[in-house]
């Protein structure tokens, strides 16, 4: 529920990001589910380079890795789902509302996020390029489509299984906040009801604010906020 | 372990893919799975234009969908846990084993398969397109980057956490076989041995004759195989 520096839970987060990516870290995933599952973690921050003994930790030299004296795992399909177990609120016992909600996390990270960053990185990162201003147009069209059919398998309801959040809500609200901020929702506002939704939440308004609390505080001189 | 059309586990696939498909459908993950788990299932076969009635059941038009009478799910992540609870043989009971098989099938699919797929379809999709071709070379330089973190973690070891194959090794071969016919994987021939000891395996053997038989079994006229 708060940070602190010596609870058992651990995970790792970066001490400072670019502007565009702050708010969108992954460690932003787990902070909000430890608040939603009311548990206190303390953070262990890493600079922009890395130990190379890092990587025992986390391969891919990403953030969030988790530690909580009985288990140290990375992956944060993983991690929501490790502490999903420890809070029913947020990952249900009945097996079929369980595994759907798993499922969401998979369809998330999976049929939609690599659509969706794909297409939102031609502007950010990859604007100047040529291949880029060519690729665009069928790269829009196929996010486009991946959040079509979210919309529509959502409709009307308030979360992805009807009226009760879980970690594949979760998951999904942290991918479709990429997807708006490259601003793709025009066509779904029913998923962008469903990310403010997802934001209105006491638990997500504090682990975001604890993220960029962060950056805030180790701004680099001269480093746009 | 084998098909029977009276099983209780039905799984959706399809009825006919093109060449360069075949083989990697996801359908063979959950075949592989339920093959290791020594558990019978029957399979409902798709054509290339679905009912629109399927999206109720998978959102993006995929296969597979896993339905067993308890569950009724799709993405194969949530569905390879779901019969890992059924196997202690895939999915280890202790918690630290247990999360780090289930990072192993996250990193596969979202760390992994989404930089592979998107080098290895820029050859087989897009190969006359002009933006395919200036992308190209960044494209390998970022897959064979996520290869080669996931080549120094497997090391000299057997299976991604030793000795043990679990369903994180299963989802990890099937993204690996991708890069392979791709290509990709001839700076890490350790990843190459994984590879092969993954399609060792009597049970992945027989998911995938199973696969390919359907496929020969309704082959368009007219078709390559």
């Amino acid at each position: 529920m708060a940070i602190d520096p010596n609870a058992s839970i651990e995970i790792t987060a970066f001490t400072w990001v670019p502007e565009f990516a702050q708010g969108l870290v992954r460690d932003l995933r787990v902070r909000w589910a430890l608040e939603e599952a009311g548990l206190d973690y303390r953070v262990r921050l890493l600079g922009q380079q890395r130990s190379i003994d890092y990587l025992k930790e986390q391969p891919f030299d990403q953030v969030p890795c988790f530690s909580d004296g009985i288990v140290q795992i990375f992956e944060t399909g993983a991690i929501l789902q490790y502490i999903g177990e420890k809070s029913e609120s947020l990952l249900p016992r009945d097996p079929q509302r369980k595994y759907r909600a798993i499922q969401w996390t998979y369809a998330a990270l999976n049929s939609v996020e690599p659509a969706v960053q794909h297409r939102v990185l031609l502007d950010a990162f990859y604007g100047e390029q040529e291949w880029a201003k060519l690729r665009k147009p069928s790269a829009d069209e196929f996010a486009r489509l991946k959040l079509k059919r979210v919309a529509d398998r959502l409709g009307e309801n308030s979360w992805l299984e009807g009226d009760r959040f879980t970690i594949g809500d979760l998951m999904m609200v942290t991918v479709l906040r990429l997807a708006n901020k490259g601003g793709l929702l025009g066509d779904t506002p029913n998923l962008t009801e469903y990310v403010k939704r997802g934001e209105a939440r006491p638990a997500f308004q504090s682990a975001l604010n604890d993220q960029l609390t962060t950056y805030r505080e180790n701004q680099p001189e001269g480093a746009a906020a």
